[in-house]
């Protein structure tokens, strides 16, 4: 096998190395390339982007089957990515970054809570094509395999194609059967919370995270509306936040304010 | 004191509910309405947009001089911003939420692995006018004089104006003397990750994250060089993380893929 024909696919999650989802993302993407894993060590769902500065990280190498290199770390999905590249690929240039299959839906909001697609961010801003995939349910043994055709197509597509620098992609699959791919937005939405109150055995209180989805967007190419009409949501992402829209109407209002 | 009359401000930071940053802040935030804070008890710096679903989350309420809310939380500053709307201002509207002042600059990258502005990402997404401040130094100790009559301009202003729905401020101060405010674009940039590896006393390896800051934004209007130049940046960010820009692009590559 010739490495240096291949493309270089490296493959994180946010649900564990020894997830089902993150085994059919690289039994597809050996399809396609050489394949390094580095994911971390156990769930690390809702971590967004955070990153351990204030603590060490071990990675362990995992044996397994064989085609593939394999890595566990007790960091985040981003710690993941870091590691890779500096430790793991090293001078190798890296093609694509691919992250999931996600165990539950970063469509709408989500994204910003996602380790998942904390690391499509950080691959992105490292200036390799990344793309992100997850599927409508939490169930640990779903079935992925409506999802492998369109897995396949993008990531051909990515390597091929490219993705110009900055944007990244968050796909999202429904449960089951699927009609179809939309190009879709990110769904205006945000989370109910509700921190439920428990007393301790000393009657001491505690709360445990909790919330109810709010979407507010229906607009039919919203992700979230796409996904309830059984149809794959694609959403382009940027890494860059700032609002260019409002830029003018900023200036008025906050450049040298002192002096007013 | 009628409560009625004077707007409500939400604060928290990611340095802890008892750093400097935070303790300028309140003063400042008290000058302008009724003051309620909930901040981690310990630093939670680069925990991003990480929320505390896997453990209990306890707050406590910390006993201070006088004339405002004051509880630790041992979770993220997302949490803190879940915990103060669903459990400490309930039905109250909050009129405002300001993080920080944050003990080091979140311009350019930093944004997307900051606890400090994952919470006005937080507040924005629960629609309430949002908005960081960080100052561009790690020092414990730093003087912060020279930032209070920009925050308390701004803050005046959004009380007064408010922000577009989805739109929250991204404000970083340069250290020392500033000589004036820029409205910015975030700067395109990424953090040259650097691993360290160590042994143990077992003579097994661990690893420490590093880093070193790379910009590739020389134009004047990216918040880092704004900095740079002792400008105070202010960069209007969106919770709406969509390249609407590719969209168009986007559908012609990759809807309907599996029929091609």
């Amino acid at each position: 096998m010739n490495k240096e024909n291949k493309p270089l696919i490296f493959i994180t999650n946010d649900d564990g190395y020894n997830s089902k989802g993150i085994s059919v993302l690289i039994k597809l993407m050996k399809q396609l390339g050489d394949v390094v894993v580095v994911a971390p060590k156990t769930e690390m769902s809702g971590k967004s982007h955070s990153i351990t500065v204030n603590s060490p990280l071990r990675l362990k190498p995992i044996e397994h089957s064989e085609g593939f290199e394999l890595y566990a770390l007790d960091g985040t999905p981003v710690d993941c990515v870091k590691m890779a590249f500096n430790r793991i690929l090293k001078t190798r240039k890296c093609d694509l970054v691919v992250s999931g299959i996600n165990h539950g839906s970063n469509a709408s909001i989500n994204t910003i809570y996602s380790g998942t697609m904390a690391a499509v961010f950080e691959g992105c801003a490292e200036r390799v094509p990344s793309v992100g995939f997850s599927l409508d349910t939490p169930d640990k043994n779903a079935d992925f395999s409506y999802c492998e055709k369109y897995i396949i197509s993008i990531c051909k597509d990515i390597l091929a194609n490219s993705l110009a620098e900055g944007i990244c992609l968050n796909v999202n699959f429904p449960l089951g059967q699927i009609k179809g791919t939309k190009v879709c937005h990110q769904a205006k939405a945000y989370w109910n919370e509700e921190l439920v109150e428990y007393k301790d055995p000393m009657f001491q209180p505690f709360y445990w995270l909790s919330g109810v989805y709010n979407c507010l967007d229906n607009s039919p190419e919203a992700d979230f509306r796409a996904l309830e009409q059984g149809y794959a949501s694609i959403v382009p992402m940027q890494v860059d936040f700032t609002a260019y829209s409002e830029l003018n109407k900023m200036r008025e209002r906050f450049e040298n304010v002192e002096e007013r």
